[in-house]
């Protein structure tokens, strides 16, 4: 069904409800752990007609939005003003606001402006039995009971079916820089990012990759690498501020563990240097289909996971190949592993389980849908897991949304 | 009950439990909605002995604090640092963290960094049957199952009392500017304010207050007012930065708007400027005993909402004293009324309703607690209210856990 806002929404859920039939409601497609998929059976409740944009709310910074507006229509929306939205991610073209809300989405920049829920100033949402709950008014301050709409976002459709969100933006910071780094390692790589963190202000993205990742990219994409000589471990940078940042950063990454540096101002040699790191999960795909796993640690444990998650995957499978990149300031790993055959998922498993033994999470980012749910445990107690299947049970106690996500 | 940690707490809810005993949760008792304070015969449970400071993650910029720690405490023990707690407050010497993690604190910078849900990377907490959850890593970024810290904060001990909170800190920024500015309205305030928010990086703090504050403020600490002349309404703005940025506030503060301006960056004149806003709650407290109201609106109804609040009052209450100062940049007024009847509550109802009429908040940062469970439906639609007493009832079957508190 492709209802057109919350009241039909409202009405497709009370019918659902009273037939008891479940629900499995649908963004852009474009998560990665099934959250969105019908199992068999479901009601396929899409959210893509959802796609009001209402006006610009200069004076607050939020724009109210549809759930099914994509996040690259936000993007052009506001390409005229000076504000812009702080969350931003590869699928832009087809990820929806609704479904972003609902999983959480992270990104590049939740170094600097948090996630999807940091971004979230109010939610219109449709409860289990057809009840609309909205506040939408993006009160800044608003201790009044339980916060109900951090709850709903990250829920993946099984607390409610976002159908408008409210949403915070930042300014628009006109001078930008990028650059690249070279260094020995990964303590390196995070004694850098230590370091720059406390000297630079306007650090917008923090990325790490590997020579072997860098390899496949430039290989894949037929560019040349970066640098003259090769180094183990790179860190890409972003800052953005309302003066030029080039002069600041230069300034704070003068320090001796940089073995090579690139930096650019330029819109397009910014985009050189980010198509080292963007490059990585195409580069990756065209080897075969890679056991993707989206985990965070602690950032003092990074270079130990780092050291630790190769070895564990070569002890495991000799001959796979590991290919590591993803978001250092977040503390966010993503591991690709090639070689295995699909349904073997002792390598995942011991992933997951190293990553979970440093008190990191089984999914940073991705969020936990159909795909992740047996791995739930190894991140939440026993304690924490019934908490959330009691909520569960209050605000659906009939299971009709998005039943098979998330919970065990 | 006084106990010394998170095994002990779960043993006194324990023993609660089986004995069917409710509890109030307590911490400095700094409060102004009633929520530490026992309503007759239930088991006070003291969280003060949980002082325990851990070591301080200078990686991460997080440190872990026991519930019973006070916010001096831990400022104190950051001195020596470069990192700093975002969230401040007067109450600081007798407030503790766990208290201000169960009514999710605001403050003066929660413009620059949120409130104090936006600073708990992770939280231990006992549960009402006594089970203890545990999140402690303080991982960046965790997209596994309901964010359930979120929901503990602001419950105001009603679904979990909070015994450690994992904290993120912040840069400390050595460059301070203080600016007082006259202006002609509320409706210059909050234009002086975008302007300022599009143009300056580094605002940390917006407030504002009006003549007739200030003049009692002037008179009950004796000291001289800011400027020769006097002006409707003050805006004093709080800056920080790596760099000095009174050039920056002083370039962007060149409107027209502004009738008159000081500014101080060294420490003895900033406080000078900041006693005129911090000494509105004492001079008030010394005409009588105020009805405190602390309300919160969306920034665009605050110049509409001030009108109004003025000519209710004045209609319900012709002899009655209305003072108004807050946080400008969160839409935050605390409305203050002298010279009623301390059981006559027509007049708070009524600026009430008109800030929920307004899309506000019944409460911007003081929470529910005991004194404004009344008011909550004003705020908040009858299905969210049955939604939180749903999670209430999910997580809290028996009633036990602060009983009367937040919830109607």
């Amino acid at each position: 069904v492709q209802p057109g806002d919350a009241d039909e929404v409202a009405a497709v859920v009370r019918a659902c409800a009273e037939a008891g039939a479940p629900i499995v409601p649908q963004g852009g497609n474009t998560g990665l752990v099934g959250g969105g998929v019908p199992r068999g059976g479901e009601v396929l409740l899409s959210l893509r007609r959802l796609t009001v944009i209402e006006e610009l709310d200069e004076t607050a910074g939020q724009v109210t939005v549809g759930a099914g507006l994509t996040l690259e229509a936000l993007q052009e929306h506001l390409r005229g003003s000076n504000l812009a939205f702080a969350v931003d991610h590869a699928a832009r073209g087809a990820a929806t606001l609704g479904g972003m809300v609902a999983t959480n989405a992270g990104g590049v920049h939740v170094l600097r402006y948090g996630a999807m829920r940091e971004q979230v100033a109010g939610l219109e949402a449709v409860l289990a039995d057809g009840a609309v709950v909205r506040r939408l008014s993006g009160v800044l301050k608003d201790n009044a009971g339980y916060e109900l709409p951090g709850l709903i976002v990250g829920s993946e459709g099984t607390l409610a079916i976002v159908t408008r969100a409210r949403l915070r933006l930042v300014n628009r910071l006109p001078e930008r820089v990028v650059a690249l780094f070279g260094v020995d390692d990964t303590a390196g790589a995070l004694e850098l990012f230590r370091h720059l963190r406390r000297r630079v202000g306007s650090l917008e993205a923090v990325e790490i990759f590997y020579a072997d990742g860098l390899e496949l990219v430039c290989e894949h994409l037929r560019i040349s690498p970066p640098f003259d000589r090769s180094h183990p471990v790179f860190v890409l940078v972003e800052c953005a501020a309302a003066v030029n940042p080039l002069e600041e950063l230069a300034a704070a990454a003068d320090v001796e563990l940089v073995r090579d540096v690139a930096a650019a101002d330029d819109t397009a040699r910014r985009a050189d240097l980010w198509r080292y790191r963007e490059g990585h999960a195409e580069a990756i795909n065209s080897q075969g289909v890679p056991h993707k796993l989206d985990v965070s640690v602690p950032l003092s444990a990074l270079p130990v996971f780092e050291r630790d998650v190769r070895e564990r995957v070569c002890a495991l499978a000799p001959g796979a190949r590991t290919i590591l990149f993803g978001h250092l300031g977040d503390g966010n790993i993503h591991v690709n592993v090639l070689g295995l055959e699909p349904e073997d998922e002792r390598v995942d498993e011991a992933v997951l389980r190293l990553a979970a033994a440093y008190g990191g999470s089984v999914s940073a980012e991705h969020g936990i849908g159909v795909a992740k749910r047996r791995w739930l445990s190894l991140t939440r107690s026993r304690e924490e897991v019934a908490a959330m299947v009691a909520i569960k049970r209050a605000l659906d106690p009939n299971g009709i949304l998005n039943p098979g996500a998330l919970l065990p």
